[in-house]
């Protein structure tokens, strides 16, 4: 028996999210599909991070456990020839038998993209939020101050949430404006549910002017969802990475 | 009587091409619908550039009169909102009652984008051509140069091309890579059927070294389209603007 991880990248439009589920396509369950049909054994994937519907990925992560004889490198090309055209493996590798993705202590790096202009785009039209009134970037940096470092984010956490706390660190977060395109760029050590959708439409009312950057101590200080600013639209978010910096060893891994 | 114009932006993928035809959704046959049930009469629009099926567009232009009262400069936003979501107009305004979009003297710049790495990327597949093989853009750059200026372009024209000459000048032609994407960018007074496609077709030959730069001025001077490389697919395409610099007036063009 071997213990396989892969790099997932997926455009998170037509699924309903990345766990299976009984009504609609995920992505756990394309992989499943693909991975028993190539290694011809029943096999189900381990998922890093369960993203939500139409929510995208450049790196999630997923394992899982087979008795093939097929080297875990090769894997990958061989999946993607099996795998819809929206879904992709970046990268196959081994690891610990006892490795398990959501165990192990992990830095996950999120990024939320506003297309920030008068009319929408169509070429973009799947992976941003549209938002045409004009942003404040620079308000929207100066809100992005507070949040850095370990918080209660409980008022930016679904109240839906199943976690048993609501403690959590953000190491980086950034406005950043390329032309008409602003990316929300998130750093941390693990997301409440909905928590980067919450805080991406909570830095999106600064931008706007309808909450000032002062506010931000306030809002995190009140543990309720109801003072923070609303959940942004899922399609405007991607999961970019995840480093285990237990894990040095494993490839495109931060030492 | 008014004669309005449009910058018009879509995404190519689910139609059949600009022009109307018999079997098969259209730009052109959406914008005449979207626009006959905004002004409540026939409209039919005159394009600029008929582009091909599954090729992409951020600013073709197109014309149309119109007896309708409402301000030529209203019409981007109400007809949005009834066009599907892969086409969305971003200017509209009045011209003169005599401008022809295919008659009046235009600059056009197209761009064909590469995604050249290991393993394709689900959110780039749309609007990109997928090249496993690690291209040299360096050679490619080099065999830009014979194509600047005046040259016929019989070569690097479909046998299917209705063109009275085949005659055209192109004024800058360049290749850039940004990490894993490639860009190929022309400017030109006009391109022939599929030009830019086997343009781009050619310059991937001599990316992965199937064809020499010193091999292009002897590809030109056949005007044979069996000299030139294979034409790259539509998905790849992109016609960024039109300038008519007859017509400095215009929004956005340059005097």
């Amino acid at each position: 028996m071997k213990r396989v991880m892969l790099i997932v990248a997926y455009d998170g439009t037509d699924y309903c999210g990345w766990q299976v589920q009984n009504n609609g396509d995920t992505i756990e369950g394309e992989l499943n599909k693909a991975l028993s049909s190539l290694l011809k054994e029943e096999i189900t994937v381990i998922g890093a991070s369960r993203t939500d519907s139409g929510v995208h990925a450049l790196g999630n992560v997923a394992v899982f456990d087979t008795e093939a004889r097929m080297p875990a490198e090769k894997m990958a090309y061989a999946l993607n020839s099996r795998l819809p055209e929206d879904i992709r493996v970046q990268r196959s590798f081994q690891v610990a038998d006892d490795f398990h993705p959501r165990k192990a202590s992990c830095i996950k790096t999120y990024e939320y993209r506003i297309l920030n202009r008068e009319f929408e785009l169509p070429g973009e039209r799947l992976n941003s939020h549209f938002f045409r009134k004009k942003l404040d970037v620079a308000k929207m940096r100066e809100a992005c101050l507070p949040f850095l470092g370990e918080h209660d984010f409980k008022s930016f956490c679904s109240i839906h949430t199943q976690a048993e706390t609501t403690v959590r660190t953000i190491y980086s977060l950034d406005v950043i404006r390329e032309g008409d395109m602003i990316r929300i760029r998130v750093t941390g050590n693990g997301f409440l549910y909905n928590m980067v959708r919450i805080l991406a439409g909570t830095l999106i009312n600064v931008g706007f002017g309808v909450t000032d950057p002062a506010e931000i101590p306030g809002m995190i200080e009140a543990r309720d969802r109801q003072a923070a600013g609303p959940t942004a639209p899922a399609k405007g978010l991607t999961l970019i990475k995840m480093e285990y910096p237990e894990h040095p060893e494993f490839p495109g891994q931060k030492s």
